[in-house]
């Protein structure tokens, strides 16, 4: 039908990785410059991407993930990870990084600053860190996209103990763990890699007005 | 460099739009299949999708995300909801639709849908409505993504009033508004899309273990 749609057909949660297989450093390169560009509220950019490359590191995921082997087997494991504070010292750092990109006076958006930090003092704690949290489904979404244009599979995990993660990789207080990809390529023997997909219907899910 | 990064970067959060540009139905039809592609957690797909083609209705929006004039001038208003409530029916359905799509005997999966059941019943309300609202995110990733590809502008808008979209679109109770994005063409005299793109450095947000 269209390019898109095949890559979208094509792409599955791999359940099992060829363990032999390593997306190469230019591609991988690729995947990270896109995770660079992803779109954020604001453009505030609450995220830190953690590549786990360390084979032990990964074993001792295992448990942590709940038995899920992907997080050892695929080429590459992607820890996206949330900041879990929000407030004016990150807006400024923003707006200087604005000012320094587009060659302005800091001073002339510092209006806009302010309204962000205006809009961001209204939220409570818990607030703030769901937010960050949202921004990294952003990212998981384009991630995907991205792998299944590459022809790279991948497998989208909510499903571990961020405690462990935290623990286990002694990710800084700053950040909490919200979602993992592993990828690379998927196992010939993976069976699930067959399975039709399970889609509701477009009458299902879309509504005109 | 590459056409995944010359898309990604081609794409901005488009200020204006050139109102006498629309998309045209088979370029739509794929936006619409990736978005119904789009992965979700258990693929429960808690998600809705209207489309805003009234201008009556598209007008009545703009004071309700706050003066954003994109929401009317777009060639195609997508506002995407999550459902407000997740729990057995939805799992059966799903499960049902499993069956169906694989011709399985529903029976031999029960014991899939029983754990989703079982973890889902875990979950606080705020708590399924919170989980539910995070895949319309990864939906927004997807999109953008998708449009950014096909040259299509949009702009992602977490800033509008939900209560006011679920009356003037008379949204049904099950679902609640969680994210827009008018898509289109950019108006030539949008002067942001010159300006350069703001991103933290790849020192900034990565860290290898």
């Amino acid at each position: 039908m269209n390019k898109i749609i095949d890559d979208l057909n094509w792409r599955y949660a791999t359940k099992k990785f060829d363990a032999t297989k390593k997306i190469n450093d230019a591609d991988f390169e690729i995947i990270k410059e896109s995770l660079r560009l992803v779109p954020s509220s604001y453009g505030l950019q609450p995220l830190k991407f953690i590549i786990v490359n360390d084979i032990d590191l990964r074993n001792q995921l295992i448990p942590a993930s709940y038995g899920q082997t992907q997080v050892k087997d695929a080429s590459h494991l992607i820890v996206i990870c949330a900041a879990n504070k929000m407030g004016d010292s990150e807006v400024d750092e923003h707006i200087e990084n604005i000012a320094t990109t587009r060659d302005q006076d800091a001073e002339n958006i510092k209006g806009y600053g302010d309204f962000m930090k205006s809009t961001i003092a209204r939220m409570t704690a818990p607030q703030k860190s769901a937010w960050n949290s949202k921004q990294a489904y952003i990212a998981l979404g384009q991630l995907l996209h991205t792998c299944a244009t590459m022809r790279i599979d991948a497998t989208p995990m909510e499903g571990f103990d961020p405690a462990s993660f935290s623990q286990i990789l002694q990710i800084s207080d700053n950040y909490s763990p919200v979602l993992l990809c592993p990828i690379g390529y998927r196992d010939q023997e993976d069976e699930t890699q067959h399975f039709k997909k399970v889609r509701k219907s477009q009458e299902h899910i879309f509504e005109k007005k």
